[in-house]
């Protein structure tokens, strides 16, 4: 059985054509016109999806499905993008107008993070797991979060902002305004700050140097750390310890057989992954008596969302 | 159709007749023999469970199902009871020994607090939510969680500890060993432990005068509150922003229709559910774009156990 999955993004939407093992066999993407009508845009995504399945050489009516992500707030069980900031969809009926125009009737939608987390599960860094997290640590924390097989996204498909778990209450402010969230501590924003304050306090540590010369991301505590510098030591064990403390918690309530990193700090690979899953397995409540919680880093890449696309609509 | 529901206790297990709608039609018990081998506890289990449906009419064959809520460690896909504190249960196939027994072949089990979080929902307090969480406050904190209509156990069912979420990194030790954790927090003994140092800190206060005279448990500081003493109050409001931290964590991830709160000290009420929902409906991340989310107390008691076991095995 053969699937489209469809990434939408501010710039671009991509479609693949993927088969049941989540392998992309054909990809296509078109310019995303973002701020022409919602059923212009609905409409070029049909065009695109008739074209990747023509040359791909299926039938849309023989396909399993159409699966779509979405930046922005979704409805998955109404199919509807109720708001998206950099795309001109507002209450757009997604899934009902993508159906009508080409005449296939298992489409679905979910915001694009979901759909990632559910292709790196099922078909990437996870590995056919039927309970994962996936927390994606950029410019702010992403989660998304497979429970016994099927994305969970709560009422309306608000949840899954696993960002905003608060891990110490009355602590660093948040940008969403609150104190204590996830995302105050394990964001790449939030080890800039912890690196800088460093920085500042150690004026003659190679970690203040490198900030001097080369300015601080989220790489730079990672890079004086693997130099031996001994408070750039302390702020990743630090950085790694909040971003432990969150996965734990999410360990005691899901209790996932995998974590999987994402974002731009996942690129540190063993120097965050192999001490976070020390963490997790140390920490995890019941761990001495239940099967070892893995951690790993995503593996998919760009791909993820098309595949995890794909994924919604596959039967399992 | 009807159903079956068996609410394993240390001292008793209660078996009701219950129909699709919650209700219970017939009730009895029968005295554990915690320590007798697992296979005879089963025997006396079946021998309830029969009683049960010859007296209220119904034929084993033509049941919907029995379902069984246990204490202590149980593996709900593999219909094993692990280990549990009190009763002679290790690695006990307890489903299969039912089923074998009775001849029924849709028995289902699991931990006695998620049944009784399942029953609720379905048929108390939650009135039909799809998703919930259910807080049980006393010695520690409990929780079960409905997700999209169904119990939500995390892998080999070690997950749904949501009492051992860590709310403050680097707070309170928590019996479990681990800092910061929302049971530290928000369980009855934490209130207690709140309310005595409140007390040696304000020895003139109300709560003083009432903690000497009549020992404090987990009702002392609302007693002293409505009374209006202001040390009081500070307790509870702090006490309730705790408990309200840990919800707010809940709601991020899985944005509920509805919290349930059990346990002793949701029998405060008003007093303790009123403001909790107010701190959750002002601190869910995006609850201004969102349907409100309900707190409410549990309304099933006791009952909720026999209640939960039977919607264990209604198909929904």
């Amino acid at each position: 059985m053969l699937y489209i999955g469809v990434d939408i993004g501010g710039m671009s939407v991509k479609a693949g054509l993927v088969d049941e093992k989540g392998k992309i066999l054909l990809k296509d993407t078109v310019v995303t016109r973002a701020s022409a009508p919602a059923e212009e845009i609905v409409a070029d995504i049909a065009a695109l999806v008739r074209s990747v399945a023509e040359r791909g050489g299926a039938e849309l009516s023989s396909l399993g499905g159409i699966g779509v992500g979405s930046p922005g707030s979704v409805d998955d069980a109404e199919g509807v993008i109720r708001y998206s900031c950099n795309i001109n969809f507002v209450k757009t009926p997604f899934v009902r107008l993508l159906s009508d125009m080409l005449g296939v009737k298992n489409v679905r939608i979910s915001n694009d993070a979901n759909c990632a987390a559910l292709g790196e599960t099922m078909f990437g860094a996870g590995r056919g797991a039927r309970n994962s997290v996936t927390v994606t640590l950029g410019t702010g924390v992403g989660t998304g979060i497979v429970a016994d097989g099927r994305l969970l996204t709560g009422n309306r498909s608000a949840g899954a902002e696993g960002g905003h778990v608060i891990i110490k209450a009355g602590g660093e402010v948040c940008g969403c305004g609150k104190r204590g969230c996830f995302e105050a501590y394990a964001s790449a924003t939030a080890l800039m700050r912890q690196t800088a304050r460093a920085a500042e306090r150690h004026p003659d540590s190679l970690l203040a140097r490198l900030a001097k010369e080369q300015g601080i991301d989220g790489k730079t505590a990672f890079i004086a750390a693997k130099q031996g510098d001994k408070v750039a030591k302390r702020v990743v064990s630090t950085y790694i310890r909040y971003v432990g403390t969150g996965l734990v918690g999410f360990a005691n309530v899901f209790y996932p057989e995998v974590f999987i990193i994402g974002g731009g700090i996942s690129k540190e690979g063993d120097a965050l992954i192999l001490p976070l899953r020390r963490f997790v397995r140390r920490n995890a409540y019941g761990a001495e008596f239940n099967p070892p919680i893995d951690v790993v880093a995503a593996t998919l890449g760009n791909d993820a969302g098309v595949i995890g696309a794909a994924a919604l609509v596959m039967e399992r």
